[in-house]
């Protein structure tokens, strides 16, 4: 029986559940896969917290060095979060010849290159299939099952804070403030969920999922992001009406050599895969050229899932160590990837008109559309007075984001228009 | 750039998939991989075919010994389907010391034993990924993502054709045989669509998924099956009524250390993830005791999606051959696993009851099945009279196998029931 030494770094929420797993299943897989993974040292903040799991005395240390120079410990288990001090000790792991393991999102979306490129020079293994999608194996799914695919589209929701909270509004009509505040209650929201609700960690994932699809690294800044936090039960219900449900969408697509990359709020038709994902679930919707669609779904978040897929990737870091192999590479594109700019992109579009409730109104709004060859799929407009105005709702054809804006401009400059205009997206077939 | 030399066993449909993916997306796949996968000779039965992929001269033959004799080609791809000679050829071509990658299901679970225990032998890999969901990546799932997990459910749709039978059923009212016909026009079905319908492809399956989860050869025979051919569009109406859809369910479940297999028709609630999964589309339920519920979704057949399936396989047999590493045991359990005998099985039951519209009759049903312990969870009635008798449609709460038997035996013998019951098995929650 082949023993490996583990450091953990950080044992808060996903930390403990990895050392309860091993606890409890290490016997399991050792029989399984004839190599124990034992943890050796575990790096906290403070050593009088009190912990959800019990560690034998002199585990845990405040001094990373004892974790990064001991030669003993051959895979670094980084579960602290943050950039600083996270980062560095990543870097030092990689340095020192250890493989390593991380939930960190943050870090590889905003420090890909270096990092990646760090573990390709240490010839080590850097696995960090926690960091999108907890215990769904999204990451390994694309890095092994559909390497020899060209993905065309990544259609996913991969933050389950937003989609608890959209879910919430849908089905029971609460408004996104009571939404919010009902998922910090049950844990699905964290006291600070600006991450969450504007979208950004959803744009970290995306990035993630997007570099290792392509090849190439994509930052974060690079995708254009809009959260949930405009969202209105009233544009949730028009959206219903037309037969659609309102879901945070991560988007990527590969078209012509050039790659979308772009999270908002889209209107996804009830019936599709991705509108049955409730709740704080996510869900990955891949196209590959020879797999054609596939859907990867599960928890995206919390100590157990995490957990399990932190110990899958340790498992490989151990089988890696145990063969010698090389790690495969991240970056392996030879040419640069274009990124589209979001005026570029063409979508199918939701919109809200706030009006006064006087003849002619949809006519010049449906003119303005029209100079800007935007055409009208469908039309609802309700006689309900809403603060004075009434909404008219509008679905279209295919239209160009950078025409849209410019007529959404214009119609917002009418007298007869008394707020600015909602838009939401719909998702493409 | 090291290069790897394949033999495939048959160009059939996969086999045409997986030369062409090899043709169009090789360039890409060494780029990223630093390997190339090269096909050196393919075995077939027919020298002169018409073939849809064009393949140099003197790649194809009908002389095994050309590819299981060739001290160059390292992995040897299965794709002729069928038990002889596919069984003795993989048989060789790990005993000279090749690694072998296969589609072929029935092999599996039919010889799983001696097939898992020459690779072990001969240290070899063998590979599989497309033996079960085309190009669902479930086996590198189960096998190396959710290692770290006691798998305590699958629940599958692993059969396109019936699901594809069954949603046209539900969606359009065809009959079967309609449903079946349509099916084979369009290429979902076989010309003899015994193997699919009987629900004997489908046991094949799960018995793989249940070996790889236990770590214990379940043979197919364990498998308790009941396939779609006696389904009435009538059930499934009447199933809707309940707020149900009709699928064909492979299911496997581990509960105190007994497992159940079984393959039948189970009624799953409407908005359950598993109600969405329409027409040739597979999906893959699983539950672990740390990563909670996951599904995987997507084209369980067709050239294209296998053919991704197989490639992956075949760059894990290559980054095994790089590496020289030793590959998992699939056959890793000590202790021998029990299989529930179905009888033993607890469920929530449909009953469908053909009896004379006469009162009293309900009061004799209730009273037998009260008699043995069984509890009604509600009740449809329809005036309607079928062939001279009316339907009476049930719910149980759950009951055992057995005595649900015992009682249908029993109220299939009364006077006023004119037609033997139909029973149905709702899936647990
Ligand atoms: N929570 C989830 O469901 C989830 C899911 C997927 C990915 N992730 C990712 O997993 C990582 C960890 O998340 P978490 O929720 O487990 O975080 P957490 O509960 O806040 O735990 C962080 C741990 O790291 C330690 N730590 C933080 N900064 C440190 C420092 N400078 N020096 C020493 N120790 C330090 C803390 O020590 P003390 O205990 O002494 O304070 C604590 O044990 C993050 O990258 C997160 O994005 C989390
Ligand atoms: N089709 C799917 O969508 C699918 C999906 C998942 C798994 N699979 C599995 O993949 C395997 C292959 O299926 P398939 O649909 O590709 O079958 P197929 O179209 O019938 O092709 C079989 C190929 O094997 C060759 N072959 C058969 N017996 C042979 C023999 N005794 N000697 C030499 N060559 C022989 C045939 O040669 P000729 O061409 O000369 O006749 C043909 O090229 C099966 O195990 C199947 O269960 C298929």
């Amino acid at each position: 029986m082949r023993e490996i030494k583990i450091g953990l770094l950080g044992l808060g929420v996903v930390g403990s559940g990895v050392y309860r797993l091993l606890s409890e299943n290490g016997d399991f897989m050792a029989q399984k896969t004839g190599s124990r993974l034992t943890i050796k040292k575990i790096l906290v903040r403070d050593l009088g917290k009190p912990r959800p799991v019990s560690v034998p005395d002199g585990t845990l240390t405040t001094r990373a060095e004892e974790i990064l120079e001991d030669p003993e410990i051959e895979i670094v288990c980084e579960l602290m979060g943050g950039i600083e001090p996270a980062k560095s000790y990543i870097l030092s792991a990689l340095s020192a010849g250890k493989h390593v393991v991380t939930a960190n999102k943050a870090v590889l979306a905003e420090f890909g290159p270096e990092v990646f490129q760090a573990a390709e020079a240490a010839d080590r293994g850097l696995f960090f299939e926690a960091a999108v999608g907890g215990g769904v194996p999204i990451i390994k799914t694309l890095r092994e099952s559909l390497s020899a695919n060209r993905i065309q589209t990544i259609t996913a929701i991969v933050n389950g804070t937003c989609n608890y909270i959209l879910t919430r509004m849908q089905e029971s009509g609460l408004s996104f403030k009571e939404a919010l505040v009902e998922a910090q209650k049950l844990g699905f929201a964290e006291a600070d969920p600006t991450l969450d609700i504007s979208g950004m960690d959803s744009a970290h994932k995306l990035a993630l999922l997007a570099t290792l699809s392509y090849g190439s690294f994509v930052p974060a800044e690079k995708v254009y992001v809009e959260g949930i936090e405009g969202l209105e039960p009233l544009d949730l219900a028009f959206a219903k009406e037309f037969g659609f449900l309102t879901k945070l969408l991560a988007i990527a697509r590969e078209k012509e050599g050039e790659v979308e990359v772009r999270v908002h709020p889209t209107l996804v038709p009830e019936g599709h895969m991705l509108s049955s994902v409730r709740l704080a679930y996510n869900a990955f919707l891949l196209k590959g050229d020879f797999v054609g669609e596939i859907m990867l779904y599960g928890l995206g978040a919390g100590a157990e899932p995490t957990a399990s897929a932190v110990v899958a990737d340790l498992l490989d870091a151990a089988r890696l160590i145990i063969s010698g192999a090389k790690p495969t590479s991240i970056l392996y594109r030879e040419t640069p990837l274009d990124i589209k700019p979001m005026p570029r992109i063409v979508s199918r579009y939701f919109f809200r008109f706030s009006a006064v409730d006087r003849p002619g109104v949809l006519s010049k709004i449906s003119g303005i559309l029209g100079k800007h060859g935007i055409s009208i799929a469908s039309v609802i407009q309700k006689g309900r007075q809403i603060g004075g105005s009434v909404p008219i709702v509008m679905l279209t054809h295919e239209a160009e984001e950078s025409a849209v804006r410019k007529a959404l401009s214009e119609i917002d400059k009418l007298d007869v228009v008394t707020a600015p205009t909602k838009l939401l997206r719909i998702l493409e077939d």
